[in-house]
């Protein structure tokens, strides 16, 4: 991963795709993923190993892995929620699985009927059974930055979630703001703070525009040395919480956020805009992408001329 | 004009209601207006006294200005482009004018058929005027973060601006990202450089949401020091260079992000809201506001239970 100065993983295929209600043909998802590897992202978060009955939008994971083509500069990674998932993930040779629970026991329990606590100690398997397979594993916090339920989370959860992840080695974690409750002051706190307890983890940050605050909150978060961001193409993968609202920053709005602050992503935007504008077209009316809508800050448009006044 | 962390002038009036095709009928307006004046705002852009022909929707200015309600603690700010309407807007009873022109020739000419410097000329004798009836005026400069005819716009153009704003006694002065153009790097910078070379003048932004950096300008304009914003009830006034686009940074979600960093705006958000709502329902179907799809963070979900296994 590198020469950018900033990294992004392109989460579409899975947090984008089961937010689709109708059921994307497999080899739809295989053009869709090439088209996305061929973007220059050095990594896709390209699917989730759940129980089909769970995200049946999913249940083709492993054939999509079969197919979609591989290049060793583009990493792809993976959710699995259970020993089972981690199975399927390893056998269809993923470089990379991610954990993923919450920081809230509400938000817990309404995702997977246990604690925070009761998720981790779940995780320990997982991660034996990975290392053992010389998986690499990353963890996740969801609702890091507030949850629905409970409004704002305690920075000790934060920190008590974080010392479970590196007892297990893990020294990469997500924050994420699953509902979009974030904003920059806030962002900048605890990514201080954990990034001051936690020198040797690398923390990157999942953001939602679900109030419009997402690439604030992503400047936010650069301002304190955050460099890896997941964001989904067209801004799909939307927030359960708040049906219509934005979901997903848009990799296309991102992408061009940080190029137009100087900054490298490797990525071509302009293929981005590309995939973005299929997968609107095909699959979804729905897209929270300022970009396919406004254009990118350097399409200028002709000069207009003066007017000369006439002299009767 | 205090008490308050951010000041924001509300200006759906001016920009919003004219960006409406149909026209809001004169009561309408009259009612809307005092239902703003109720939110808590220290100031609104109420209307722009303009010729009737070149904005049809706010040919009513006169009459809206002598029904409305008037209180000390909010003050009418109305835009004037030429001797005229600052005649009408000193008999209406504002209590401040605006002046614009745009920081480039392209766009300058686009819009007012002049160079930015024959705009400047022309302001001297409204100046004179208004000086001469003890109206206070207050200067602007449109597509101050890039022109969509010319791009970036050179920081001695700023400079050149200010200094002439500034020789004709003008200490207010809106920075306003017209096209949204901004990011937070290149709204720091100008920000920086114009507060540092002009201690006197307090500048304020008027931002666009157009490619979703809307509220990491404000965020990052704040950072510089900036407590004055201009913001959009519902987010209505678009950008007539990108139909369909985002335009002005609604006001709701302006307000929300400041509260939600802790900062006091003085504003009612539930008023707000509810004015939103009014207008969105009535007058318009665009809206391009977070807030109105997603709620406010505080809004919490009732917690769920967790489930218990039936041990069979």
């Amino acid at each position: 991963m590198n020469n950018t100065d900033i990294n992004i993983t392109e989460v579409c295929p899975r947090d984008g795709f089961q937010s689709i209600n109708e059921f994307i043909p497999t080899e739809e998802k295989i053009n869709l993923i090439n088209k996305i590897i061929d973007c220059g992202f050095k990594q896709i978060e390209v699917s989730s190993f759940v129980h089909p009955n769970a995200i049946p939008q999913l249940k083709d994971a492993d054939e999509v892995l079969k197919h979609i083509k591989r290049c060793d500069q583009v990493k792809l990674r993976a959710l699995v929620p259970n020993v089972r998932g981690l199975e399927r993930a390893i056998s269809a040779g993923v470089d990379k699985v991610k954990l993923m629970l919450s920081a809230s026991d509400s938000h817990s329990i309404s995702n997977a009927n246990c604690t925070t606590i009761e998720a981790l100690q779940k995780f320990e398997t997982l991660v034996e059974l990975a290392d053992f397979n010389k998986m690499k594993v990353s963890g996740s916090i969801s609702v890091a930055f507030g949850c629905p339920f409970e409004g704002d989370i305690p920075l000790k959860r934060h920190i008590m979630i974080c010392e479970y992840y590196q007892s297990l080695g893990i020294n990469e974690i997500s924050l994420a703001d699953t509902t979009g409750m974030a904003n920059p002051v806030k962002t900048r706190q605890i990514v201080r703070e954990l990034k001051h307890r936690f020198p040797d983890i690398t923390f990157s940050l999942h953001l939602h525009n679900t109030r419009g605050m997402a690439f604030a909150n992503a400047y936010a978060g650069w301002l304190e040395g955050i460099v890896d961001f997941d964001s989904s193409i067209a801004g799909i993968g939307g927030c359960p919480y708040a049906p219509g609202a934005s979901g997903n920053i848009s990799s296309e709005d991102l992408i061009h956020g940080f190029e137009e602050m100087g900054l490298n992503t490797g990525i071509s935007l302009d293929k981005v805009i590309g995939v973005a504008r299929d997968l609107q077209g095909k699959f979804t009316e729905y897209s929270d992408s300022f970009l396919l809508k406004a254009g990118k800050c350097s399409d200028l448009k002709a000069a207009p001329i003066k007017q000369q006044k006439i002299v009767k």
